[in-house]
Parts: C-alpha cells; sequence; structure tokens
C-alpha cells in the first residue's frame, strides 16, 4: 500500500522526497500520522527529529481482522489520541533498559537514521508506549517540542534532582539551555542565573526564565584560558553576590555550551558539595580545574538524551501552565519546505535575519502556521 | 602545670621541642594521653597528624569539682578508655555541619596547624565526640591508621556508595590507593584492579587487597597525553577483558594518584552510568574527555577528608577482621625521633632503602616497636 | 539585671507571670527580642513554641568589652535583624545531629519546656545558628508560623522528596495537613487532594491550596474500620479517578490526621512504589493492611520536627510568594493575654465561635494586630 | 514436535502429566532443557517455580534457517550454557518496568500459572534476557535456588541498602528468612540476629548465618499482642544490648515471618532513622505501634519479588563464596516424583520428620541427587 509522502535520509546530507509504502505494525505498534516535527538544532547534523503527532482513524488502513486484534493490546492510546512520540526506539532487554537508564541504551534506534524511515511523512510507525498523550491545551507544535524539552527536564530533573528554592547557573542561552532554564523555573528555583557572551540571548532568557543574566568579560589577548576563568569566575561572583556555601551559594551549574570556559567558570562558581551537569556538547577534552572540584566534592555528571518519566514530566509542565514553549518557536515550514527547514536552522537565521530558536515542520496536509 | 613535653609547629618546616603545659579543658573535652602518631604522608607538608591515643586515669589532673564535673557531660567515653581521634574540629553550626557534610566545614580546625598544639606531645586535649573507642582487638597502632583509612573509607563508601559485588579499578597504590583496595575488599566488590607504573608497589597490593594489577603501558615520546590514554584504556580493557556494559563493566574507578592521564584513562574505562571518584590530590587542573564522560553519563566526584561515619565503619571493618593494617606500617620511631620521621616520610623510604608506607611515632613514655 | 516581663511554665498547665532577669549570653548564642510568637495547636498541651523575634538594638545590654567579643564570633547575623528562631537546640555531638539528622536527637531541648525559660518574654536567648533572617517582605506574623511551616517542609520535601508534577493526597485539614498542601502546591504538585470530615475546613483548604477535596462517606454502624476503609478507597478512587499505577496514581499520601481510617485508607489508594508520610500524630497503634504495603512497595515513612535545610526552604517558599501564610493566623492576642490564646487554642474556637487555625501573641511592648 | 514430557498445572491443586509439544521460540526466546526446579515453600499453594536450567545442544531441533537467525539476535548467551532464570516475564512496556521496578509490573506473566507452560519439563522457552550464565563453580541446583535467594537480595540490598558493618535484627528463620541472614552476612553486616520461636530452626540458622538468635518469650494466657511485643521488645534490648541509637543500635529490620508480634516488636526495636523491610506474607491486617513509627523516623518499606539487578547479585554472592546454598537443599526428588515434592513441601516435612527448608526436583533425564 502506498499513500506515504516522506522525505528520506540516505546518508548524511543526502535527502530526497519520494512516496513510500505506509508502514506495516506488529501488536505493540502503533501508526502516527505526522503533523507537526520539531528540528533539534544541536543534532541537525543527524537530522534527528523531535516528533509531534496525531493518532487519525486508521480504519481505512487495517481492513484485517489480525490488525485490529493487536489493536486491542495498546492499553495506553485509543484511535484518534493527539500524541508526542519519543523518538528512540530502545531494546529493552539490556541491563540499562531494565534499571531504569534507558537512555545509555547501546541498541537504541533514533527516527531517520538510515536505514530506518523518519518522521518527516505522513504515517510513521512507533511502538505504543512511546506515544504520550497531550491534554488539550496543548498544541500538536507545543508537542513537536516535546523532546528537547524531555532533554532539559532529564538534565535538570533527573540528572541533577533540582529542588525549589534553589539557585542555578545555567551556561548557554540556545535552545537546550533555555528550556534547561524554563525547567529550573518550573521547579521552583529561586535564582536562574543565564549566561551567554550574546546580549540578544541574555535579552531573550530574561524574558522568558532566567531571573538573571550574565555577560562574561571578554578573553584578553594572551591569557590563559584557565586563568580567564578565574578571573572571570571572581568577577562573577562578586557582580552577582555569589558565595561558595551558604545561602548565597549556587546549588547547580548547568553547562548547556559546551565551552571550556564556562564549564571552568562553571566548577569554579559551584557550591561546595553541589552540582555540576554537563548536557552541552562541545569540545571533546577540556582542561577542568581538578583540585577544586575535589576540596568542594563537587558532583559533576554527564547527562545524555532522555529517560524514563522525562516526557510525562515534561507534559505535565506545559500542562500546568509552568512552562510556555510559544516562544520559542521562531520559524514555521511547510512540509515540501523540509530541506529549507534544515538548511535555516543550521545557518542558525532566516533569510531576514531572524534568529532561529526553533523550527517545526508541519505534515504534508497541515498548515504550516496552525499550531494545532 | 607543666608535664608535657611536646615538638610545636611553630611555622611550615618548623618544629621545636618544648614543654608545655597540660591543657585545660572544657566541659565537652577530654584530655588524652597520645600513644601513638601516625604521620599522613600526602599531609606531611603541613604535618597534619592522624591520632591513636589513650584516655589515662587523668584524676592527678582534675582535682577541683567543676572539673569533675564536666567529666559528667561526657557521655561516649569512660576514663582509662583506649580510643582513635579524628584530628579536625569542625565548627558544628554552618550548613554543611549541620546536614551531615562536616567535610565541608570551612571553619574545620585541624590539629598541628599553628597556632593549635599538635598531638606530637604526651597529653592532646579534644572534643569527647571526635574520639571513638577502639575495640580490644585493635592496637593502638591500628587506631593511629584510623585517619588514613577513614579517608578511604569516605572515598569508596560514602561518596561512592560502593555495593557489593561490583568491580573497581584504583588509580595509584600509595597510602591512600591502597587503604581505598582495602576497603573495597572489606565491602565485597567483586574484581578490585591496582593500577600503578611502580611493579612493586603492585606487587605489595596484590598480597594486600587488589584482585588484579595493571602496569600502564609507557608513555612514547612526543605522544599526546590523552591520545596515550586512549591507547592505554584500550590496551588495559581488552588485556583485562573490560566493557563499558553489562557484567564485565567497572562500576567505580577510583583515582588515588593525582595523575592526569590516569584520570582520562579512568574515564575512558568506567561503565555507562558509572561513578568515578577523586581523592587523589595532583596537578590542580587536568584535561579531561568531556563528550565521553557526558555521553556515558557519568557521575564524576570529589572526595574530600572524612565525614559522620567514617571512623566507625573504618573501625568496624578492621574489628570484623575485613581489613589488615599491619602490613602497611612499614616504619617506627620513638618520640624523640619525631623529626626523623617526617623526613623519612618525606624522603618516601628510610636510609636503608625501605619504602614508607606509613610511619607512626610513639609517644614519649612508649616503646617504639611495640603496637599496644 | 532584670527587665524581662516573663510567662513561665512551671508545670504542666501551670503559667505565671514573672519578671525575669535577661539571660546572659555565650559566645555562640543572642540574646532576642521577641515580638510574635505562635502557639502549634497540636503541641498545645506541651506549651511548646513556635518563636519570630526581632533582635534589637541591643547596646544597652552589653556594655563589657568581652560580651562584645562574643558578638564578633556570631557571623550569620547582625544587630537589628529581624529572624524566625527554631524552638529546639540540639547536642550538635551525637550520631543524628552529626550526620544530618538532628530532628532525632535525643537530647534536644525545647524552648518552655522547664526548666527552660520561653518565648513568651521580652528577650529570650538562642544559639545564633537556630535564627533565620527574614527577609524585607515577610512580616514578623509569617516568621512566628516558621516552626509548623517547617514542620510541614519536612515532611513533603525532606522526607517525602516530592517533585513537581507528582499528586498528593493528604489526610486531615488542619494546621499542619494546610500547611503540608500548601508546601505541596510550592513544590510544584499537580493534585492536591484534600481529604476530611469537616466540610467547612475542606472549604478552606480548597481556597487555600488543595485542588480537590474529598469528603469521606460516614462509618455505617458496626462496621470494622478497615472494612470501612476498604469500602471508602474504592468509593475515592473511582469518584476522583485514581489508579494504582500510572498517569492517574498517587505518588504520595501524607496523613497528617492520625486516624486510623485515614491511614488505611491512604495505604489502599497509594501508587504501587509510591510513597506515604506519617506526620500526624493520633492513636498509638492501629490497623494496617500490612499485605497490600507489602506488594505496592511501599515506603511508609515517619515524620518527626523538622530537620536541616527547613526553616531555609520554609522562609524561601513564602519569600517566592509560593505559600501564602497570612490566611492561617486566624486569632491574635496581646501579651498579657497569653493564656487566653492557649485556652482558645484547647478550644479550637475563639467565644465567637471562629475556628482556630493559628494563633499568634504579640511580644509585650508590641500591637497584637500588627503583624510587623 | 513433540518430545516434551511435562507437568501442567490444570487449576488450583491439578496437575497432570503429559507429553506436550517442544515449544517455538520467538526471535528474542530460547529454549532451555530444564534440570533442577526448586520449589519456593511460600509459594506452593500457586506452585509457582522457581527455576534452574541447562541450554543443552539444540542444533536438533532447530534446523530451519529462520530460527537459526533469531539465534543470532540473542546476545547474552550461547548454546551449551548452564544459565538460571527468572520465572517471572514481565510486559517491559509499563511505567513501572521502564523505571527499574519491574517486580510491580501487573502484566507478569509466572511460569506454571495456567495457561501457560512450566518449568517441570524437558523443555521450557523463555526470553533468552530472563537467563543468567551461571559460573562454573556453581552446580545447577544453586541455579535452582537464585529465585529465592534474588528475592532475599532485593530485600536486603536492593531496598534496605544494607550497607557493611550494620547491625540487622531478622524475623523468620524458614527459608526467605534465612537467605536474607545470608545476604546481611554476604553484605558484610556486623550483627546479624535471627528470631524465631522454633529452636531447630534457630539452631540451623546460627550454624548458617546469624551471629545471634533469639527466642522470644510465650504470650501469655490474655496478654494482648501490643502489649506482649512491648514486653518482648524490652526484654530483647536488655538482654541483647540493644539501643535505639549509637553504636548498639539496629540498622535494619527484616521481617519475615509475617507475623504481627513480630512486626510489632521489630518496629519497637529499630534504630531511630532506621529501616524496616516486610518481605515475609501473613496476616492481611495487623496492628502497628504507629507513634513509634513517627518519632523514630522510621523507614518502613514492602519488598516484593525480585527486580532489576538481583539475579546477577545474587549470582555473584554464591560465586564469590559468600554464601553457601548446599545446606538448604534438604530434600531432592525425581521428575516422575514431582507431586510428591509438592505434597512434602507443603507439609513441611518428609515421612521421616526431616524438616524442608527447600525441596528440588530434577529434570525429566537427570539423577536426582547429582547437584550437576
Amino acid at each position: 500500500m502506498s499513500d506515504n509522502p516522506s522525505f528520506v535520509l540516505r546518508g548524511i546530507e543526502d535527502v530526497v522526497y519520494e512516496e513510500r509504502p505506509i508502514p506495516e505494525v506488529t501488536d505493540d505498534e502503533v501508526l502516527v500520522e505526522v503533523k507537526k516535527t520539531g528540528i533539534c538544532g544541536s543534532d541537525v547534523h543527524y537530522l534527528l527529529l523531535a516528533v509531534s503527532a496525531a493518532l487519525s482513524s486508521r480504519s481505512r488502513w487495517f481492513s484485517d481482522t489480525s490488525r485490529l486484534e493487536s489493536y486491542q493490546k495498546v492499553k495506553n492510546l485509543k484511535v484518534g489520541d493527539r500524541v508526542a512520540m519519543e523518538p528512540g526506539a530502545t531494546c529493552r532487554v539490556c541491563d540499562d533498559c531494565k534499571r531504569g537508564r534507558y537512555e545509555l541504551c547501546p541498541d537504541i534506534v533514533f527516527a531517520a537514521t538510515p536505514p530506518y524511515d523518519g518522521t518527516l511523512a505522513r504515517y510513521y510507525r512507533i511502538p505504543a508506549d512511546l506515544c504520550y498523550v497531550l491534554p488539550n491545551d496543548l498544541t500538536l507544535e507545543d508537542g513537536a517540542m516535546m523532546e528537547p524539552l524531555s532533554v532539559a527536564v532529564h538534565s535538570v530533573s533527573n540528572i541533577a534532582q533540582l529542588r525549589a528554592n534553589q539557585s542555578v547557573v545555567i551556561f548557554g542561552a540556545g535552545p537546550v539551555g533555555l528550556l534547561c532554564m524554563a525547567v529550573a523555573k518550573a521547579l521552583g528555583a529561586r535564582r536562574i542565573i543565564a549566561v551567554d557572551i550574546v546580549p540578544s540571548r541574555l535579552e531573550f532568557a530574561r524574558g522568558f526564565a532566567a531571573t538573571e543574566t550574565y555577560t562574561p568579560s571578554p578573553l584578553q589577548p594572551g591569557e590563559p584560558r584557565l586563568a580567564y576563568s578565574e578571573r572571570n569566575a571572581n568577577i562573577m561572583m562578586q557582580t552577582l553576590g555569589i558565595e561558595e556555601r551558604g545561602p548565597k551559594s549556587i546549588d547547580l551549574v548547568v553547562d548547556a555550551s559546551g565551552a571550556e570556559v564556562s564549564i571552568q567558570t562553571g566548577i569554579l562558581i559551584a557550591k561546595q558539595g553541589g552540582t555540576f551537569v554537563q548536557v552541552g556538547m562541545g569540545a571533546a577534552e577540556i582542561v577542568i580545574p581538578v583540585t577544586t572540584l575535589l576540596v568542594k566534592e563537587l558532583n559533576f555528571k554527564g547527562s545524555f538524551r532522555y529517560g524514563p518519566g522525562d516526557y510525562q514530566l515534561a507534559i505535565g509542565l506545559v500542562a500546568a501552565g509552568k512552562i510556555d514553549l510559544k516562544p520559542l518557536v521562531t520559524h514555521r515550514f511547510a512540509f515540501k519546505d523540509a530541506i529549507e527547514a534544515f538548511q535555516t536552522t543550521r545557518a542558525g537565521k532566516s533569510p531576514d535575519g531572524k534568529p532561529v530558536i526553533k523550527a517545526v515542520i508541519s505534515g504534508p496536509d497541515v498548515p504550516s502556521e496552525d499550531p494545532l
């Protein structure tokens, strides 16, 4: 059966438009009609896609009994539900999957990584348990933001275990950093200090979720990076009234920049016994002030993807009105303009100069400006 | 009153022998007659002392009623108890002290740091709750080892939360590394892999607590350190049958070396979702493969000093026969030879060439070879 | 020196008014001028007092140099600070104090328990670290509520570790229950279901912090209590759409009622793997459905007093506007009417029939209606 | 294909012997040749079976290509491996499965519960990831004990998080209690106090894993059970030198008896801030001293089945020589005598009067006395 217009990733940066067969589903899978697909800026080189979609009426595709039977095995969904989808399917049998750390599954399969069909299509098959029903007051465009939001939830809630009234510094005010700020705010953080070198990003952060912003002073010519970070940390602590212990200390530092000087500065300003979460990918190796980390007994943790419970919390926080995703969707594209969407995301701005935070591509039959 | 022969630290490397007054004690303090004092090799530049001592019959010093009264307020000790002592007195009122992290107390006062009198004396005053009664089958020399053992307990049990049947790699087979191995063994670790570049240290480690040992291949001329660490990690994983997940993975890496290449190698060989504890102090800053740390979601933690419960566990493990401290005491000195003891520890070996693991100094009236 | 009008508790229910000397303070204590004292309804039989006060200018009392010196040792306060005070002073040397569980200290000394002077006086001496500076936008009356609020913070945050988006059922809409609801709301709970048998209390709860309320159906004559609880739990789950697992489940049950049927019902409705916190004191022994607790792997925890960090979080949540304590102060008394305040609290309502949630007594020189 | 002699459970207590077809396996399943099957005493009414088995050479059953292909998908096993098997297959898609709590999966399917074929057969099909390779030095009879041992590991390690040097009291010296003692010993507990009313059981416990034993004094005629428990707790604490805090306190109480008086006594003797784990099933409802639980801030937890990591730890502890299962296998039966095995287990002793701890049934072609 063929009624499934699709963009197919044949290799790195090799996308073609094709008519593809409608996927067949197994007992524990469902067929989803894709309505809105978000592009993850940091992953655009892999074209990994965050996805929101609607379960359409599927009766016309499933005329034979056996399939209808399988429908009865899916308990968490019913035909017509509006859902957000986890893009990665894990193996469910490795130790990491079974002990509640499926983000570490070595056999995770992501949508759109060849040879798997992606979500830039009319129909997409997916295990039913990876679909989360969207409450009525969330748009499908909100749903298309659930993957990056869940990555932020994973960092700030699951890995960092941020608690209400704590103080947070977040380095990097790009999409991941902004979403981490939004999660920190939703979890009740007292101070949320955004750090970036681009003033317009900090301005956006302040209007969005940060309580304070900070622009590091520039690196001096010839200044070693760690010396710069020490100087920067000292100025930052004085300017913002940060101490290494007590009520003015920073419980949590999140680095969403991947920049060496951010990580160094973050270790230097963190509270004794505090937590540092690395979620931003940048240089593969960096210099850290390890003795400082030791004498402060910091807890320096990597955060990768999203894990159990993260989608539920992400949806819950948006549904409760604690996070507003709408200001983050800066660019919208029709299905036919998908390649332009990736090019714009990669460039970081559209031809009119407007910076991209998040771009969303609509499904084949969906108006691009309607968040649904 | 003066009957207290003492070595007094007047400044860095400025130690003099003096007759000092017997200290007066307050309500919640006790006067301890010092019998054995251990020297902490890594701290020898500060002359911070780990101490074991016996509460002697003190009636002749305390003839007035008010003092005797204060004796009645001390509940955990009685005159004559043999005790091990924590060398640092914390403030008890800061947030870190009150939340159970007193190792981070900024106002901790250590024995022997000027202007405070040290334990190289006949009598030493100390808050009673910092004294831990030694079970009968522990010698006072065992007691003199409790401070470094507690540092290892802090790293491996308190900070790393090692559990039975886990696999551990420990970089550095000096005193701290050896004690970490002993604790790992006592807690039931399955594999305890000691890594060092000195073959004789590994030989000792194997006889003491390690289940396996590994000598890294040498750095090639001109080879960048991280490239070397990657090469080293690959060989180590192949040689020892280590994987990044599953039953052959390394749950915990402890770095007790402070060496950059050890830390790099440790991050590369650790299990996904595993723990890395930094207890060894070395270079203040080092290069780490941060992306590896991120995608594995490692938990990289600093471990500093000892904290609540560590002395109790240290004593308990020795009392249960799970740790034998005797092989670690390689050198013994009489009270009058205290300065020689520090010189020997600093040199790393005695004039006869015997390497120092731990040196113990006896009290003024105590035979140096008798462990008491 | 005598300038300290005081109510003194000589024994159970034996309170007298006296002129008492102004207390002398030690190095690490401060003298506090008491402005507002809250009465804890559940503790009224012990007359344990929650206290808020202001550090007045104390220069006139401390003219001698030695005392002024001791002032310099207090770091967290300065003369004139407005503070909330922990009413219990712990020993600081027992294992529980040192491991961060000082609520369990067996030697805790509470204000107003004979022979210790209480806070119903002009001046009160207290260790400086038990005083927490109130932000400017909190009234001293807010400060007088910090002890009961901290008890709720202890239950819901510290012991239960409630996280955002979780669902909570709280049995008992008295002062402790209401404060638990307020904390649950401040921590971002999704559903906060208040259960009580008094409709007016539920009405108040709904306006204050609950998202839903539930009135249990009455016990039938002759119906065994556990049978009743099972019936009640079933109706409650149907009525409110509660399930034992999944998105409609109850992550946390808090019993602030002390009633056997509440505890039974709570165990029956809690989520698999969920948490139950017992904070309400009632019958010393009760029947529980232990097999249900077992097969659900519930975590049934006692919560007692407040512990490290609880005051800071309590003050922080009020300062952030996440908790409004004002509606809870239903009755205000002048210093001279302190005994009437206790009688009213014990009766549960004033002569005009108005139910008491919280009563606050002002200091000797303070207008009772001004929250300061 | 039919070559599979089987005992089949048609209903409660309705077991028949049949020739059954050899099961067909899917991609991620394996076919196991069953060699030793343990009987779980507490589950004998359901005839749920703990199973150990050997993967025999299966080439003769799998001649067609498609099956061989599926073999290539199983990574953790190879033909011929000797394995222990988890008897319950979970759904892998519910929240509890995904967050690492699969013991709570509502859709768990146990071996031998109709209509599923059980392990009392020559061949048994099972998902490959539920099979754990046995180290060479473990017998298949050891493997048949892994299910009950994992239940004990779940209680003492996973749920209670027992750590080395802690003190434990275990009520009930039946199979589960004995295995909990063995796990406590293997994890390095300092005191392991076994409590039972049957002297011969305590004698066995002392020789097996307990460090101390205690026989409660008898209930007096007409004495209320809670009053008895209080009396009993006081005597027990005096006799054994137990205190509610400090070094003589009981960190963990495990009730493996299900008896009300045990649970009551356990709550009364536990340490402040300690843990109580309920693993024994008995009366569905019991009276507990809830105020004691509250003021001690006990953590009272249910423990059900086994969860992620429990089998690995169970096998690891036996392989390390820390647990010896051999003394627990008191009765061995040939395949044809399976019904007698159940009858003996239910009776609690064989016709010769020998008490049953564990009975093991051999596979159809296996000598019953050879542990393999």
